[in-house]
């Protein structure tokens, strides 16, 4: 993203009133609507949504934002790892630039407003601030980040590290999970450079970023719980992670005595009793954490009722709010496996591990959202966001950072995923108004 | 199986030493060899072997039986159920039958002794006896049992029931797993009548039998944990099973809180729990039980790290030596179930429930058998059967029967299983020393 001083004859920014904000902001509701029913028509999953990551799904998510971002007057570019970036030019070239955005991949079979949303947020709050005949001092970006759905390739953050140069060693060699072939050859077939990826060039100067702001579903039901229709985030948690665990043990007949039994699934099931213990615990302590064995299996081709499994795999996604919690976590998962590996005869590989820092909220921007959220007249609780979210990234270089959630049935990362828009208004709403405080 | 009256010409059953039998036993090795080797080039399972229950590999098996039975000059015959039979008639039509034998499939990949071992053993047995000049007053029968490996229609004992006219209802419904195609079909594509075995016609009267005695290879390492090269079996084991248990939850996103979850595979994890722990319990009560979930997995099309399971599918086979240990265990699992489903908001459809009766062995032929291994000068050791076999089956509809077990390493149902040809030869040399002793 180059850049560029805005043009000397643009006005500049006037502290506007919560009611006149609030208006442009509505006005653009059908600039909103317009924009999700394009991306879901034209990203079908079969049931839900399908943006693959460096794939059809997710270039035509940013063909849409590019086209709607230049139809508004604003300055489109991209970047080595194709983040698309859309930007209204401030006045003053040396002033940190203000960011909002979010990814426009999705799970396979997931949702229209899972990233999504943060993109659209973005566009509706420079269409509403356009409008209003002012100009910025600092340039004002719409970020539509790349590969954030680690599904795909089990790595997380891909587009957001890359522009900020955080991409860790080997992530460019991720196979996706669908085609087996690396990260690298498929940002190389969407148009990207893995090459300058690998030197670690970075498209974005976290010292040059005022905030990285994103508006997101949320992705469990406390604000469907709590009758509120957006919520302010207080934090990100961190992550480690296990994508491709697996025990071995011994096929046996399923006669076999106990005292000579190696079985796989039942050292899993032990391992993840334990896990699930110690996140009870630390949930009547109050203290934030979940723990997730998404894939959790026998092996297809060799189990059956009759015999004893001799492997078991696992992926494993433990995260909390709190790097201490999550060392602890991790120490006694550590325990737990060489007594389970003594008790039951059995050998974890726990296969690589990935990892993603617990990500901070600014906590000024979180006091000015909560405020502007009060004089609009919108309800906001606060909440610890229950997913992982480019936003960490961007706090772990260093960049202010914070969220707003919207209120969302049924979850996320599947295709029942529901959002209402005007609880999607009411975020854009409350971003617009920072934005708007903090452009000059 | 008709019984026919043997030719008046034959001489009555003289008591034969222990050291005659022993060498006449002894120079049907090659037999034994020879019909081993036959088997497996025949049943390739890639690895291991494959004789599929009514399909090519189970017929070849039988193809190989029968003609090595006529080639010893025995009469070849076969039922409803396409179990083979191999008769040396006797002089009495009617004294009642001694009948020896097992299955002759195998589970995919299996090994090649895996029942295989009992009706080679009964024709060794015939072999030897032939040679020692003398002629039976009862029939001596070598049985090869068809469908005794209920990995492919998940239900057990098919051909020995079948024979025994006590098939339960809808077995012949029952749909092969790699087919999908149901088991009376498979048997009139052999051949079979499936039909007569559906109006329960049976081709043996457990009257007119005198015992069903089972050569088996241990299917667990007690046998070469102890030194023994056989033992003689104390039980049989009875089972209660659900082939296709499944647990439904709700599919949500890796960050959703526990109060929300609905995660199937932690309900899958918690009902395994609670059996492994009561198993613990028998176990060290010295309760003979064992527990088994052969498959244990979260749904391949739709799992995925970063999705928290909504569906969970698993096999269950809880087997016991006593009847009532069987129901205490099953009523604690329903408990447990309920507990679970309260706790964790899924629901459990257990699918079918399959079961097969404890098998007593008939006491006055195990302490015969103990007797004849001890004048044998061969050790034996007495040990409950970890696994199930068609002896229950015989047990349960009132014939007296009795198994031995033979050294096995690497356990059975892979293709790493293994039989000394000594050890199966100290097996059925003690076989032939009874049905001498109880053929006149």
């Amino acid at each position: 993203m180059s850049l560029t001083p805005a043009p000397e004859t643009e006005q500049p920014v006037l502290a506007i009133s919560p009611e006149r904000l609030a208006a442009a902001v509505a006005a653009q509701r059908g600039l909103a609507e317009r924009l999700f029913a394009r991306l879901a028509e034209g990203s079908p999953g079969n049931p839900g949504i399908m943006r693959d990551t460096y794939g059809a799904g997710e270039d035509f998510g940013h063909r849409v934002f590019a086209e709607a971002a230049a139809a508004a007057g604003l300055a489109v570019t991209t970047d080595a790892a194709l983040n698309t970036y859309a930007t209204w030019r401030g006045s003053d070239p040396s002033a940190p630039a203000i960011l909002m955005g979010s990814h426009l991949d999705s799970v396979p079979h997931g949702g229209n407003f899972d990233g999504a949303a943060g993109v659209v947020a973005g566009l509706v709050t420079l269409a509403a601030l356009r409008t209003l005949g002012v100009a910025p001092r600092r340039d004002l970006t719409v970020m539509g980040v790349r590969a954030e759905e680690s599904v795909w390739f089990q790595v997380s953050y891909i587009g957001s590290r890359g522009a900020l140069g955080t991409l860790p060693e080997g992530a460019l060699e991720a196979k996706r999970i669908d085609t087996g072939r690396p990260l690298a050859d498929h940002i190389r077939d969407c148009g990207g450079d893995p090459e300058a990826m690998r030197r670690r060039e970075r498209s974005l100067d976290p010292g040059r970023i005022r905030a990285f702001l994103e508006v997101h579903i949320e992705q469990a039901p406390s604000l469907v719980e709590a009758g509120f229709p957006i919520a302010i985030c207080t934090g990100i948690p961190g992550n480690f992670r296990h994508p491709n665990a697996r025990i071995l043990g011994r096929y046996d007949h399923v006669g076999t005595p106990r005292r000579f039994r190696r079985d796989a699934a039942m050292a899993g099931m032990a391992l993840a009793a334990e896990l699930d213990a110690i996140w009870a615990e630390h949930e009547a302590r109050g203290e934030g954490m979940a723990v997730t064995f998404g894939r959790f299996h026998t092996d297809a081709d060799k189990h059956g009722m009759t015999t004893v499994p001799g492997e078991f795999r696992f992926s494993l996604d433990v995260r909390a709010y709190d790097e201490a919690v999550l060392a602890r976590v991790e120490a006694r998962m550590h325990e737990a496996i060489a007594r389970i590996e003594a008790e039951r005869s059995v050998v974890f590989d726990l296969g690589t591990r990935a990892s993603a820092a617990v990500g901070p909220v600014d906590p000024g921007i979180r006091t000015a959202l909560t405020d502007a959220a009060e004089r609009l007249g919108i309800p906001a609780m606060p909440l610890g966001s229950p997913a992982s979210h480019d936003s960490a990234a961007f706090a772990t270089a260093g960049v202010p950072v914070a969220m707003l959630f919207v209120r969302n049935e049924h979850g996320s990362h599947n295709p029942l995923e529901a959002m209402a828009i005007d609880d999607f208004m009411a975020a854009a709403t409350v971003l617009a108004q920072w934005v708007a405080d903090n452009a000059g």
